[in-house]
């Protein structure tokens, strides 16, 4: 099978203006098939206020109401998304930019309401994804950009979360090509101590995530991604790579400078 | 040749929901290959408004600085896009939403700065639109849906205006497919007497044009339309239809009941 990568970004790579585009060299250098997959970093919650939108939530948890769903496919399908595109496109990367709601490749179920209603947020199976058009486009060397927004089959467009986004593609897309999920994010990779960028850890199975786990080293920002990461490679994803956006490069060779998990 | 329409709507249609609606219902239900362009409507104004953003003009023409930018490229590209492509995912409609950035489809140029500068305003070539990635999309039987940006070659996203984005589209795809040109508005079409819904002129060849601009019936909303329709057909598109948006079924016919141009 060919190789194909997806590779998500967040959070500070979006934000700021210089390791975004560091990150964008590195990016549209990467030969293989590829897939961007961007949350919305903080640009959204700074229009929003702007805008007088003040975040809604329900205990603890971010509720997308009408106006921050607005907000969001302005921001992140929008903004975000276009900038991103066309820097690209200054890069040789001919870069397409989509939503779930485009060429239907990702429709999604409105979260049902139990003890917390998130508003319009979207629930994706993998088996729900267009990979026929996903393909088509990767096999037209277009470069697909998500922008972290599904939409329900009554028109309705729904918020959903980036790293989902890119799991759920892996997983359809782990069918057709040896994928390796990439997140990238601002540290190392997993660390034991997440204090010290030195205890970095490798090379991890699902023994020894079960092993750490148990241990209580693995911080609450970590967990959720290792559980989505454990989640893909049971469904068919060859390898996820937990690692820094600045080692791109050295992430998605056979030597790799983040986590491994396989 | 094989049918292409080419739609380009704007204003009310865009902003009054139950005219967008009904105009969605009508377009989602043509079953030969078409494309979809929208301005903005109102929304940019309105949501600029409440983030504190002034138009700012020069001259009496608009100016498209940074701030400026930044809403087009979330509205058009983001929220209004986004929101017409779900619709139509939800008529059956395999909508796919784009900017000129995505795919590289419509490069254009920074306007020069003459007496007034226009700020990140792009002019385009309908020769250096993408005609290859155009026809693969519509050969795989996806509609395309422009917002009005286009981008420059260093990265630079662009505002280009809507009329003119479709007329460009018509002019490099006039090559493959016969093409109709349909701009969508609020009048029936191009009318004698303006107030007058029945003055309507139901053909115009060029010989016609110049006599009705010389007896100065043609007002300064509709004269830029019929230049860039007139230029339209010189430059091999097949037909401009100006007409209703409420009669789009009627105007894709060969009966239509708008003002056809050839």
């Amino acid at each position: 099978m060919e190789q194909l990568f997806v590779i998500k970004i967040g959070g500070h790579v979006i934000d700021d203006p210089v390791t975004r585009a560091g990150f964008l060299d590195r990016f549209a250098k990467i030969k293989e098939r590829k897939i961007l997959v961007h949350g919305g970093g903080q640009v959204a919650t700074r229009i929003g206020e702007r805008m007088g939108i003040t975040a809604r939530y329900d205990n603890g948890r971010r509720i997308t109401d009408e106006q921050t769903l607005d907000l969001v496919t302005m921001v992140y399908g929008g903004l975000v998304n276009k900038q991103i595109v066309a820097k690209l496109q200054s890069r040789g990367c001919n870069s397409i930019g989509l939503t779930g709601a485009d060429a239907r490749l990702i429709p999604a179920l409105k979260r049902p309401v139990r003890e917390i209603d998130y508003g319009f947020v979207g629930d994706v199976d993998p088996g729900s994804v267009d990979t026929a058009t996903c393909r088509m486009l990767l096999e037209q060397a277009l470069v697909p950009v998500f922008a972290p927004l599904t939409f329900e089959k009554n028109g309705q467009i729904l918020n959903t979360n980036a790293d989902t986004i890119a799991s759920v593609l892996a997983i359809a897309l782990g069918k057709f090509y040896k994928v390796r999920l990439v997140y990238c994010f601002e540290k190392n990779g997993v660390l034991e101590n997440p204090d010290d960028e030195h205890s970095l850890i490798r090379q991890m199975d699902l023994k020894r995530f079960e092993e750490l786990k148990a241990s209580g080293v693995l911080t609450a920002g970590i967990l959720p991604k290792l559980v989505n990461a454990f989640d893909a490679i049971r469904r068919g994803v060859n390898e996820v790579l937990i690692g820094h956006a600045d080692q791109l490069a050295e992430n998605i060779t056979d030597r790799p400078r983040g986590t491994l998990i396989h």
